[in-house]
């Protein structure tokens, strides 16, 4: 499986590190008040009390810094739906629980704030390499229940594996992607369970 | 099968029913070059050469032209989905060609002119009367596709037929509604081609 890093790979130090955490931080807290779009570099170092050249020693760029933030609450989203499949006996339980965990967790990340909801979109409209890299994991995920339920018996195994994986992401995706569930908020919590059965009946030997 | 109607219903003459076309038909032109959100009900009527309170006799409001616009061209797509599908001997393959068609029909449509897009994603979002008859029209061919093919043995029958046609619905909709499909037009192509094989999976006996 891929592995999403929730902050960005550096090649400082430990001292560094506690640094970028920090400004990650207090721009996490200051994006969520005043939202991303209208926040300048210049306002983040104002608000942590860094000077500007002091924030762009760590990050290149206001995106940067998003990158981390969104990259922190994707991977947020990946612990979660990890703890809840992890010792579900069954793949088609653990299918179920994918897609409701998923949904869930997006749902509450993406729209409990809307100010946070404009990294989200930024990122996934733009397509930020922590969105690629937390698409990649999601699907891997899928291709692993697939396997494991086709080996168990539980799936069919005729469909070839890629073919299989990909159209169940498909199904999810518009629950997932933060640009197409704003549309879809209103019919999620009914919309995954119905949508797993009709993929679990697709998996049937 | 419930049907939309091109044009509302009026309890004028024929004379007048020419009139509300010839509007119509100026407004569709009108708005597809300057876009629906920036013209008035007055701008439209210098354009057309009638007087605001002329068109105020026929209209009750420019939603109430934009509706019309919205009807004929969703009931533009559902000709076009009935075609298709006429004479197509096998469920399976209706039920591809309906999803082919309102895909491609869809993206034409809606987007081929990125003007006429403001009224069908306004549409859309208020949830105007022909979009709600629109997407009953389009449940109903579901559902009327599935309960063939449970006829002809094509399709299974254990469940319920409700939750099926729903669910395919579902799997449908993100590349139907403008609001999602502006998100899916790179994908769509390929996609209702893979979830099409997963809906018919799904259907096996």
């Amino acid at each position: 499986m891929t592995e999403t890093t929730p902050i960005a790979p550096s090649s400082r130090g430990p001292a560094d590190h506690n640094v970028r955490s920090q400004i990650v931080e207090a721009a996490t807290e200051h994006f969520s008040l005043y939202g991303y779009e209208k926040t300048t570099v210049s306002d983040l170092a104002k608000a942590i009390g860094f000077s500007k050249a002091y924030i762009y020693k760590f990050f290149d760029s206001k995106q940067a810094i998003g990158e981390v933030i969104c990259a922190n609450c994707l991977s947020a989203i990946t612990n979660e739906v990890d703890e809840a499949i992890a010792g579900v006996s069954t793949a088609s339980e653990r299918l179920r629980r994918l897609f409701k965990t998923l949904v869930e967790a997006s749902a509450r990340l993406f729209f409990q704030d809307r100010k946070l909801y404009a990294i989200a979109s930024a990122a996934a409209h733009e397509r930020w390499q922590p969105v690629r890299a937390y698409e990649d994991h999601i699907r891997q995920v899928v291709m692993q229940i697939v396997l494991e339920g086709r080996k168990s018996g539980e799936f069919e195994r005729k469909t070839p594996l890629d073919e299989t994986a990909n159209g169940i992401y498909l199904v999810m995706r518009p629950y997932i992607d933060p640009l197409l569930l704003q549309h879809n908020l209103d019919l999620a919590a009914e919309a995954h369970v119905q949508l797993s059965s009709l993929i679990l009946r697709s998996l049937a030997p």
